[in-house]
């Protein structure tokens, strides 16, 4: 923390400002500056809240220095890690690929997209059971049925499943079914559902939630791992701003900005982060190229009959050309990776 | 739902959109303009899906034009609903006053602040007893401690009390000590939590998410109200955007948008809207002057000391001006309110 | 400037940067903390440049605390400026009401709006010669021949006349026939045109940019005031966002966040801050509220008819409603503002 | 434009939106729904006006249909626009590289960089010689003397050199010594500055605002090119957001959106669009992924001593390797690419 006067401060504003530093445990370190003093504070473990100084007479701001996660940092582990989920592994040499349908709608749908997501040699299938629809209105997702559709995937094709969870409940049942708990931008700041993800030994997928700071996002992962689970993957699916031409803005600056401070891995979602059919091929190859441990990819066998999320779902055929893609620019990429 | 053709779509394009449109049980209207054709849809009863649309051959555009939600309109409800708390509004003639610590700290700490607001004749007490907080680190608040200290509030000041409840166990102790649910921003997308509110017997204060649009929150009460509760308050607490003078930016435009749509009162939070303590008289005289039913503001006997939100809280002395200058301010409104 | 080190940054890195900030002739202050050490500078005059240490090793991050601006300040100038155009002012005790159409269509047109706002007690009429468009085929303005039209309002009615120049000439021509030059927000970072103004002995209405931080805002008047021209108002006009119910979302904490800062006046546009009709009353109201030193309001006598921007036009009628609730509010508003 | 009426409109209100369609001599197509009527418009040759019905009695909101652009869309000219500087090409197969310091300090300094780019195999050396900068303190440029050292680099290389115009005078020296005229950021609305460049025999590079929409961007493209200037490259270069990680936010959808609509090339800055040296290269990496033409990017000899923008700036050293990187991507891009 740094706490800086005012030009016109007095004597006896910042000794009161050394005052409270001092009260508090910490030390001060008064530096007069040609114009204005500025106070250093040291002796703090976490952050110091800012309020402390903000209103105290003389005080024109005080500025944060101190980060305030533990778990997530380099500092505390600095080899990448590696989820695993079964045999296969986010965060490794491969790249991650985790696809399929917005929404579980039937045993036929999920059966179509699953043949078409082992055969481009994904290990993931991605669908929901229990979805997230902003009107009350809208199909709400299938639910137990969904879940057990998905495990007949697992069993059929050896997939491991990723599948939303909602709330504490639903996580106990996508436990019964699935390999990956996927937590929703939605629920990013759904601190009882993270708490609960964190004493799951499931790995969790944890979507940055659409106006979250990398602060934030990284502090989601942290309440989860504070409960003991550490398998945590990040997912990069756009955040909101005021452009109109996609559904999201996808941030993918956000992958070496999470490389330079945590150890975890980060995934990219090019449907949720455009919104557009034609947009996600050429953002998966972004997010590949940017450095991406993976990509989670809505496919559809019949896109224009989809339940939710039709307009951004790729069709079979488009998938396994995107799959072809980006292995082709992973490829390239691999040794440049090894140099960052 | 209006599906606008490109300037090149062949005339087959254009009957296989309408056989589409057909086949959902619409009705296709075709207008053939001077450089393309556009198709409206009638004879949906609630939205239609944009995704049926966009990715089928000729397509350039599918534009939504009606409204997704019903219950919290004008068109159902006319006359602008007065929520009833005890015996006090939100809603009515009145400016609702809700004041109170951002956390309850300690039993004298919400006494000192509550005699104050009590003094200045406000009829609600508001105080966190769960807190969401970005930070695992960072203090959670008391808990049931917390809800039992407001209950005596109550009872000694006769204070209607509005809480927040972080997940649906939180509602059932909610509703055992406090006469006002608090949804807070970022729980604004937990569907779970909204229908557990919805089946409740208190009223409910629903605060905008921090990039949520103005029908996604509309829809989030609308989430509340499906379930029988009719009982909903808008609180706009101030959007993120790429300001920094301000920890939010307050969106006051947010309450004539609602007002022209909705029968639903809506309150404003300049304490969370700006995060400085200097703004928030400012901001709460123009909230007023917007038009809003009331406000919804920080106060602390010690802000420096508080273990959240001191920055923004006000003093008791800042608080009792303040409620002067809105209540002058509402005094010369009440008439102009009217004519809106 | 506070140079913070990484947390396993060495002793050798430290010393480093060091040297660099003694080699700028500044003063380094290391400060050992439990975890990392940070550096403060003093001894600059100005803002030192946060890439000559951001990327040396052992840095984490520099943070900037002098601020960059000079002739804004209080600092410089305890005494809020009172702008005088002729015998009106902006910034005193009076509420300064700039109203008028967003484009000068015809002489009828001009003269049917300037009755009503003479009549209204307005001081200034407002007026688009020059029509920065987004579209190159959207009506541009009727040029020189809309500034004569103006200069015969000025003479007819005694009204100052505030108008937009789009380039160096255009401040020629409007030095020739106005009172006051407008700067639209696309060219809040216009430095040529800046530069231009700071050389006119005509006082300058500055609007700030849909996507401009206060402290871009504020350098924008320093341009201005640093040739030499100290007649500076500020105008708040809504800073884009995510929302979408609003053409801009009106930023009102603007106001006390440039109260804090500068001694310039500073104005609220509530029709371009909302582009709707129905919502500029609301927020004209709001921004007197918040503190503003006046308002600026597009008024039409035909808004369905209006070249330009008619959806956010209020009628003769609606203007005249407007203006007096917002000088009862003005009224009561007095003695608090005198406090802030 | 499609107006949508209220639930509640009267068949006079509908009659009478259809009477001032029909005034303006355009044709209404009522389409009467289950719960409200919409009106399609057709007959107009370029976008109507929403506010013409906007305020009516009866009208829920006017829905823009057409697009407002002419001259940038593929419906005008179906093939990609491949701009030639002298014998280099920018939206061909080749991937265009635009290397060079943010502004030329010294000639020393320009020629070290101007061989380091043209080692790398660039065609393009790009260098400020005027500074739009948001401080009036900060260091502006060399101005012609800097313009001079580019054309001797021009003579020394043979690089093509690309340059900053500020202001219409600017534009006569950038003709003067330069081969391609840089429209900033800050000037993408300056419309005076768009015409004059209209009216150059030299190709523009135009980048977007940092709060631009693709329309608005587009359409400041159609202003230089409705003068006769069809040598127009676009260029993302970030976008404000609330994300405080990066300077901006790159939006790399831009590119496929720009395709989708446009025959123009599009380049990528991610120099502006990260403001950070360690994520230049990866974003880069995403830029030639994603599918654009080129990339524009800033090297230093020496970052830590830049005149501006020294952070963002990449080493000599670092430049090199992300040419390797983006040509190995951009060659298994090749046949993608020709797929889209």
């Amino acid at each position: 923390m740094l706490v800086v006067m005012k030009a016109d401060a007095t004597a006896r504003e910042v000794s009161d400002i050394i005052g409270v530093i001092e009260n508090l445990g910490f030390r001060a370190h008064p530096m007069p500056g040609a114009t204005r003093t500025a106070i250093g504070i040291t002796g703090n473990q976490g952050a110091v809240d800012p309020s402390h100084f903000e209103n105290m007479p003389g005080v024109a701001e005080a500025i944060r220095v101190t980060k305030p996660y533990k778990l997530i940092t380099l500092d505390l582990s600095p080899d990448r890690t590696i989820v695993r989920v079964g045999d296969a592994t986010i965060g490794g040499d491969e790249l991650a690929l985790i696809a399929g349908p917005c929404a579980i709608e039937s045993h036929a749908q999920a059966f179509a997209v699953a043949a078409a997501v082992s055969r481009s040699g994904a290990r993931f299938f991605r669908g929901g059971a229990f979805k997230p629809r902003t009107s009350p209105y809208a199909f709400q997702g299938l639910g137990i049925e969904g879940l057990k559709i998905l495990a007949e995937v697992r069993e059929v094709y050896g997939l491991k499943i990723v599948t939303e969870a909602l709330d504490e409940q639903g996580i106990d049942e996508v436990e019964r079914y699935a390999d990956m708990i996927q937590i929703g931008a939605r629920n990013m700041h759904n601190f009882s559902l993270l708490r609960r993800a964190g004493r799951s030994h499931l790995p969790v997928l944890l979507k940055r939630g659409w106006a979250a700071t990398l602060d934030e996002w990284l502090l989601a992962a942290e309440y989860i791992m504070v409960e003991g689970n550490y398998q945590v993957v990040l997912c990069e699916r756009g955040v909101r701003t005021f452009a109109q031409h996609t559904r999201n803005t996808l941030d993918l600056a956000a992958v070496p900005a999470v490389r330079q401070i945590s150890h975890l891995p980060v995934v990219i979602d090019p449907s949720h982060g455009t919104g557009k059919n034609f947009m996600v091929t050429p953002l998966a190859r972004a997010g590949v190229a940017v450095g991406a441990d993976g990509l989670l990819v809505e496919v559809h066998n019949r896109p224009e009959h989809a339940l939710s999320d039709g307009a951004q779902s790729l069709t079979l055929e488009q998938y396994e050309q995107m799959v072809e893609d980006v292995i082709m620019i992973h490829k390239v990429m691999v040794p440049m990776v090894c140099l960052s």
